[in-house]
C-alpha cells in the first residue's frame, strides 16, 4: 500500500516522535501509538530520555511495548511494535519531572527533544518531527520565551514566528482504503481578539489561507482538494442585510482562489458549512476566526485532530490536543491524534519525495 | 410516566402540530412524527388542510397512518397512532401547491395554519404549538412581510417582535429515563453582522439571555440548570492578551448571573465549551453570537435540534431543521426534531400547569 504511488526501493521515512512535556501525557500517547503504530510505512525513534518512558512502561497499564532500546540518530534499522528505539538527547535535563505537574525540568525536557528532533531532520537522518503536547507555562518556566513548538521550529530555521503557520486537520474514515479523506482548516486570522480580526480580516489574508490549505491538503487527499471559504456573518450575510463583509471581502478572495485553478465555492454560512463538510463536501475550509475553526474541529474529534505546520521547509505535525495533566497515569491517554498526526506526517514526506 | 411531577386527573395537553410550508418535508415530519408520536402524553391535532396530509400519506412512503379525519379544535378525544386528526382552517389558501416548490400558496398555507393554531390556543382548546418548517420567501409572495413563526406569533399577541426571542435545544439521551437531559443555547446577539454584535455586546444582554436560558431550562431538564457563559475572544481572551471583553463585559455579566442564584461559570473559551456541554457538563450556554451556538448545535444533531420560543404568553416550540425541498417525497425526511419539539412542549405545558 502507497497512497503516494511511490515504490520504496528502500527504507520507509524516519519519523521522530517527541513526547511534549514529559509530566503530561505525551510518553503515554508516544508509547501507545508506537505499539498500534504503523512500522511498515514508518521508521519511528522517539527522542526523549529513556528513563522517562521506561517510567511510563513500566508504571502505566495496558502498555504492551516490551523493551526500549537506545540508538543513534543515524541507526537504519525498522522500527516494531514490541520495542521502543529511543534517541537520547546529548544534554539531558536536571531534575526530575513529577507527572500532572507543570516544571521547569518537564518545560526544558520538551525544548530538548524538540531541539534533537529538529537537528535530527536538518541533517537528514529524520525525515519528519511528530510532537507530543508541551505546557506553554512549562516551557516559560524553563527559560524559553516561546508560544509554542512552531514558533520554537521557525526561529531554528532562522525565520521569523510569523513565517510558520497551521493546518487543524482531522481525517476520517474514508468510504475505501485506498484514498484519505479527512477536514482541514486554515485560518484567516488566528490569535488575536474577535473584534480585531473582523477589523484586520482581507482578501489578501484569504487568498494566501486558501493557497496554503489547498498545497498541504493535496498530499493528504492525493488529489485536487474541494475547498470552502466560510462567511463571517450569521446566514452569510442575509445578502448584505447582516454585514458587507461577504461582497467586500470574502467573494473577492474566493474569486481570486478560482482564478488560481482551486476547486473553491464561497462565502458560505458557516454553521451548515462545517455540517457539510464532516459529510464530505469538502475537503478543507478556510475560517475567518480562531473559533470558527476551532468549535467544529474539537467537537467533530478533538482526540483525532492534528496540528501541521505550514510555511516552514521541514515536515512537522502534531498532536491537537494537550498534556491533559488531570489524567496522567490514569489509563485513558487516547493516541489518535499521535497515530493521525504520524500517518499525516509520513504521507506529507513521501508526497514531498515523489514530486522532488 | 410524569417527568413535571403532576397526575393528570385529566387528559393530556392539546399540542396544535402545524407543517409549516406544504411544498416543504413538513408534512411528511408531521405524519412520521404522528405514526410514532407520544399519545399517552399528548393530545395531538394537525392544522392542516386535509387535503395535503392524505395527499402525503397516499403518495410517500413508509407512512404507516392509516386514516385522516378532520375534527373540530374542540373535540376532547385522545390522539393515537392509526389516525391523523384534523383541525381544517375556516380559510382555505387558493390553489394547489406543488412540492419542492416555492409558491405563494405554499406561503399562504403555512400562515393560514399558524393562524389558526394560534386561535386556538387562545381560546384554550389547544395548549401548546409546535410549528413545522415554513420558507421565508414563500411567505413574502404571499404577502405576509414578516421574518418568520416567532415575529408573526410576537404580532398575533400584540408585542413587538423583539419581545421575542428564541431558544435552541437539543435533546440529549439521558443515563436514566427519569431525568431529561439535553443542551439549551440562547444568544446574547443573533440577527446583526459580527462586527455590529461584538460593538453592541453588553453585560446587561448577557445577563437578559442568562436569566431567560435558566427560566426556560429549568422546566425541561427538572432541576435548577447548569449555565455557562462563552467567552468572546480565541483562548477565552487569554488573560487580555487577545480581547479585554472577557473582563470588561462577560465577567461582570456572570457575576450578575451567580448573583441572582444561577449555577454559572464563565466566560469559558468556546471551542471547548461545547464539547464539554456536549459532555453534559452544563445544561445551557449563552452564545455570544449567532454563529457561535449555531455551529456546534448543527454540528452535534442538525436534525434532533428544537426551536423553543421565549417571551411569548404561549407554549411555542419548532422544528429546527428547513424546508428541505430537495429531498421532498424521497422517504428521507427525519421526523427527530419534530418529535423532540412535541415532547419540549409537552414538558413545558405540563411545568406551566404545576406553577400555575
Amino acid at each position: 500500500m502507497d497512497p503516494a504511488g511511490m515504490t520504496h526501493t528502500t527504507l520507509p521515512p524516519v519519523i521522530a516522535l517527541t513526547c511534549g512535556d514529559p509530566a503530561g501525557i505525551g510518553p503515554e500517547v508516544v508509547c501507545l501509538a508506537w505499539a498500534a503504530g504503523p512500522h511498515a510505512r514508518a521508521r519511528l525513534r522517539v527522542f526523549a530520555e529513556r528513563s522517562i518512558l521506561a517510567d511510563v512502561l513500566a508504571h502505566r497499564r495496558g502498555m504492551p511495548v516490551l523493551a526500549v532500546e537506545t540508538v543513534a540518530a543515524a541507526d537504519p534499522r525498522p522500527s516494531e511494535a514490541g520495542t521502543l528505539l529511543v534517541v537520547e538527547p546529548a544534554v539531558t535535563p536536571a531534575g526530575a519531572v513529577a507527572p500532572g505537574v507543570i516544571s521547569a525540568a518537564g518545560g526544558r525536557a520538551a525544548a530538548v527533544a524538540v531541539e534533537a528532533a529538529f537537528a535530527a531532520t536538518r541533517c537528514g537522518s529524520a525525515h519528519a518531527i511528530v510532537t507530543g503536547p508541551l505546557h506553554k507555562e512549562a516551557l516559560h518556566m524553563a527559560g524559553y520565551d516561546v508560544p509554542g513548538h512552531t514558533e520554537f521550529l521557525a526561529r531554528a530555521c532562522g525565520l521569523p514566528d510569523a513565517a510558520a503557520s497551521m493546518m487543524l486537520w482531522l481525517p476520517m474514515a474514508a468510504a475505501d482504503d485506498t484514498s484519505q479523506r479527512g477536514l482541514g482548516v486554515v485560518h484567516a486570522t488566528l490569535h488575536e481578539s474577535l473584534r480585531s480580526a473582523v477589523a484586520r480580516l482581507s482578501a489578501s489574508g484569504i487568498e494566501a489561507a486558501g493557497l496554503r490549505l489547498a498545497a498541504v491538503l493535496r498530499p493528504l487527499v492525493g488529489r485536487p482538494p474541494r475547498i470552502a471559504v466560510a462567511a463571517l456573518n450569521p446566514h452569510g450575510g442575509e445578502g448584505g442585510l447582516f454585514g458587507d463583509e461577504e461582497a467586500r471581502i470574502v467573494a473577492p478572495a474566493v474569486g481570486r482562489l478560482a482564478g488560481a485553478g482551486l476547486a473553491v465555492t464561497g462565502p458560505l454560512p458557516a454553521d451548515t458549512l462545517f455540517l457539510r463538510a464532516s459529510r464530505g463536501e469538502f475537503d478543507g475550509v478556510v475560517a475567518l476566526y480562531h473559533d470558527q475553526g476551532h468549535i467544529p474541529i474539537k467537537l467533530l474529534g478533538m482526540h483525532r485532530a492534528v496540528n501541521i505546520t505550514l510555511g516552514l521547509p521541514l515536515v512537522r505535525t502534531s498532536v491537537a490536543h494537550g498534556t491533559a495533566f488531570d489524567i496522567v497515569g490514569r489509563g485513558r491517554a487516547d493516541p489518535s491524534s499521535m497515530l493521525a498526526a504520524i500517518d499525516a506526517a509520513v504521507r506529507l514526506v513521501e508526497a514531498a519525495g515523489a514530486t522532488a
